[in-house]
């Protein structure tokens, strides 16, 4: 099988992370994954919701959204049609319960980070491009909680990134861009962490049910094609750190 | 480790499927798995939406809802609020992708099957409940299709049935109750075919990463589970069933 | 006149009531007027909403909805359309009404009593029938405020139920169904207590204005009827009440 | 007994009826009843809604507002808070059928006419006085369809007026303002035909249950009082009426 | 050039400001720009919003709507559309700022003015209207805190009115009708003050776009009409004012 | 008077046009207005709404947002919330009205053009850089409609930019940053063409009202800003356009 764009089987697209794409937020970045490009925002808020107040731990939250025009053909703006749809709404929590897995909500203390992913471009894989980025992004805004003196080590358990996969033409390949996506019999998207743990799964039969062992190919993928993003995000992370970072 | 309701970990709770629950509907049931009870109906169109005429292909959509005193605390009606929960959303969709990869669409033909789960009573794994009820509610309204000759075999590829599995105390259990839900470390949900393959798995850390020997400890114990529920609901078509059933 | 279930004018449809149908609420039944069933539950808040609130006394609220498929064709839910229609509304500010005027608010003390009434099955008369479960319902839950020592006594004024009666092919007859219903000249719902009150009247000419005499007919057919439904809730009250019971 | 406005307990506010209020509409008028103004508007479209095209019928159906400082304390706006009371929606589908029920929509033919009621001042009574208001409101939209020669006569089967009753300080009273309105322990709206029939009755217990003599003077009261309206709509019609108008 | 009404180019329609319209509010009156009618309310609210407490100063809001049939066809009721309009939204923050503008807000203290604007019926220019209106019925509520001993002076600083200019058929004409608006090249509505200073300009090329010169007469124009506004007001406002008046 | 950023009170902050930023629009560019970065996209539908079908020519419609982490302060998401606020309905009816204002709507033919614009980072002036980078997104759009031969020429009548101007510590200055726009005591939008008519102006007093001499410096200040705008714009084009540009 030859893929659309020439890459193997198990070839992640080319990749960018971008920090501080949007400077008024306290941690962003612009991450590029081929086609899909994505915004994420963490800002701190050091009221938590009224609902979560006085627990004891604090709180991680996620919004999604696609420009109208980051489509192949023009989607409708939510915030014209005046609600999200359920696709939005699956894709934020899941980015919020991602990185949730990855906190220390405890150690973060009684403060909410609100994440904020938006496409830009898409072409394919938008919510495993936004949970690899708002990772970054939540980084960033966590190493300003230790600049400004509000936490002394990072409230984090593990390093975070996602990426989708799927079963084109038969074949189990890594990192699907749109066409494929359109044309898979069964897609996935893998969470898992540097540490080689799972926070979540979400395999879907789009044209038909598929087997154990094409599900095994498609995790085998997924474990390795994370390992190049975990990579990416360390150079960064130990690039700007400031506090020492000792992850997992 | 003893479960709160003393069942072995992989043990499913009672269960019963009663058909003919609503029956003003095509087809419908009540499906009992312990202390969550749920009422599924399936009501056949033979209009499609707009958006999907002329394709050549027929439809199959759900929606879900919990009346507000079937939760532990009275939860807020939907209805009222003027939208639906992105939890609602997120079952809903994953009812409908479900069933749809059960069904021949082309052999549906043009009309569009609507299936309604409304749970009654909730103690865990109402979207499970919720798969393999709506399952049979739509396997009587096709049956019904054919004794109004209006198909002339029934256009299903694979039966379906759903279970949830977590992990509790660190044990992999089966068809985990409310309480178990509450605390568990993980959850999955798996929704399979009874020819042995996968429909759809969600499976998420809702506290800590887990690894992929305990990703698949809870996927056998919901291939066993499944096993239980195929045999029920094949009991009950093979009862009532006037076409041949040969599916698979 | 043959109605077309061969009741007489003034005959009730086979009527139930089954206490504790929804066990997690404070109150609650299922009861069935013929082919219309409606889970009537009660919840006990003891914090009432702000604008209520110092004011010496307690509330009654009430939500009602229909399953989509509990009537003859498939109505739309109510959540997926973002609003309650104006019937719904109609419906549970007058199930609302009727519960207070049987209650007294001072003595209930400064908290709330929400009910909710789900339609399974409809086949006419279901505010009636949710009025009189409510009624069921609210009681149970009021029995346990002083089981748990918050009250001494019920709060209650007087016993209520409800029916519909309406004039069809020219003749008034007693508790519609749904095909008498849809082809009445008027129809009216009495909420009635059990010394002898009224509550609430709404009468409506659907097809043509009626004459007093006419409307004479229909309360008295009312006043019989309900007579019934009050030694049905009594009977199970005093098999269940643990407070003696003097009402009105 | 004094009423707060030294009336006696069967009598009217002093009324008034002002043809062509809002003069772009088909027809209208400004109905005063004491300090309630209703601004009562009438539109014909020769179009039906979708869902009622092709029954060979007309229909008729009604909006009801009030000005947010129509009220003696200022009510939100609910065009800003985004959705109708349900108040406002009981107000207008009681509007609607009253109308429906005073005409032959069959002569009226396939057309819609749109009643628009918008409360300028409230000093209680608002719903009846919109009814009777509307009735003109309608009449003249009437004539203008015989006028452009679209009817040859008038389609109405019978003229229609509206009043509220009440029980304040223990006697029944006509036509309550909002002081006695907020105090009556029962209030009641009669929508009654000249003819002497009845179209909607809603009487409701505010406080405690009511008689069923009570009830009967409240009806006696509203007999009588509709007379006084009857013949003031009467007079204007007379006046204006280009064609004959013979009624019941 | 003839006007459809053959006034003069720089000639205002017939107007008349009818005072205490809607005597439940603290401050109302009824506006007249020849057939545009426009009820304008004030209601003083002791309590500021949340987001605008303990900033030293008071606040002035405005709400805008217009009657279904208030305009030359029907236009919807917003209130059942469930949301506002982009015009109305305009020109409710249109209203309220050019009031803010007029107003010492500091002086004001801590309380809020909404103002309510409602269009009985439109024929070009409600919005000019709603302004000159909204200051009366602004003042009447402002002299009433004086009366009330809540202020001592005036908290104003000019006074404040607004009209429309357009270019219909090439010229440059004074309070445009509906009929010269829909057909001008050009609209522009200037809210001024009575000092000769501008709180506002909107001017739009409707057609195509307009020059400098154009532009300087319309605003001309604006200078001079809002003086006849002006004196008008100061008429009324000398009559009842119970403070001594010093604007500007 | 020294400007926050140092610039002269006529001086334009650094600006860049990107074209392109949105491949799969029909038209698109990032445009740069010192810290505000807004994204334009245009694209073309060969189909009109319903109710603009049949008259003979086209149109141009927009929408406008804001990224929730564009703003100093993370701004609420609008999808989210439910509705657009009226500031962001004002602004895309602005652009809307500004672009339609330039363009020949006969000869675009029965074709609808949608603009969307998305602002990245907000610093001041958000709006006029929408509407100057909107008419580079639309002129590439109409370039397209040429090469794929739907038109032989481009429906262009003007060229169009915008700028803001402002009065800020008494000193009028152009296109004003966030800080100086929060500190204004007056605030003008003026959206210009290349041929120096007027499309539209908006002038606000936001403190205290300005005189006709404040107003007229403004102006000029807009009038010399807009220029350099039109020769960036210009080059752009004159590079890419494949039409002869005979623009005004």
């Amino acid at each position: 099988m030859t893929r659309i764009d020439n890459r193997k089987p198990d070839q992640l697209r080319p990749y960018e992370i971008i920090m501080g794409a949007q400077p008024h937020a306290h941690g962003s970045c612009l991450i590029k994954m081929g086609g899909t490009h994505v915004l994420c925002a963490a800002t701190v808020e050091e009221k938590l919701p009224h609902f979560l107040r006085d627990k004891g731990h604090g709180w991680i939250t996620a919004e999604y959204g696609m420009l109208p025009c980051s489509t192949h053909t023009r989607s409708n703006r939510e915030a014209a049609r005046g609600k999200q749809s359920g696709r939005t709404q699956e894709i934020q929590r899941l980015i919020g319960r991602s990185l949730r897995a990855s906190v220390d909500l405890q150690a973060l203390g009684e403060r909410q980070i609100k994440i904020d992913c938006d496409v830009i471009l898409a072409d394919g894989g938008t919510r495993c491009a936004a949970i690899t980025g708002a990772y970054m992004a939540m980084h960033q805004a966590l190493q300003g909680l230790i600049t400004s003196k509000k936490l002394t080590t990072l409230p984090l358990r593990d390093q975070v990134a996602a990426v989708s996969c799927g079963i084109v033409s038969g074949t189990p390949v890594l990192d699907l861009c749109y066409v494929e996506d359109s044309a898979a019999q069964a897609d996935a998207n893998f969470v898992l962490t540097q540490s080689g743990k799972i926070i979540e799964i979400q395999a879907t039969a789009e044209d038909a049910p598929f087997s154990k062992e094409e599900y095994a190919a498609l995790f085998a993928l997924a474990e390795n094609g994370v390992k190049t993003l975990f990579a990416a995000q360390l150079k960064i992370m130990m690039a700007t750190s400031k506090a020492t970072v000792t992850l997992s």
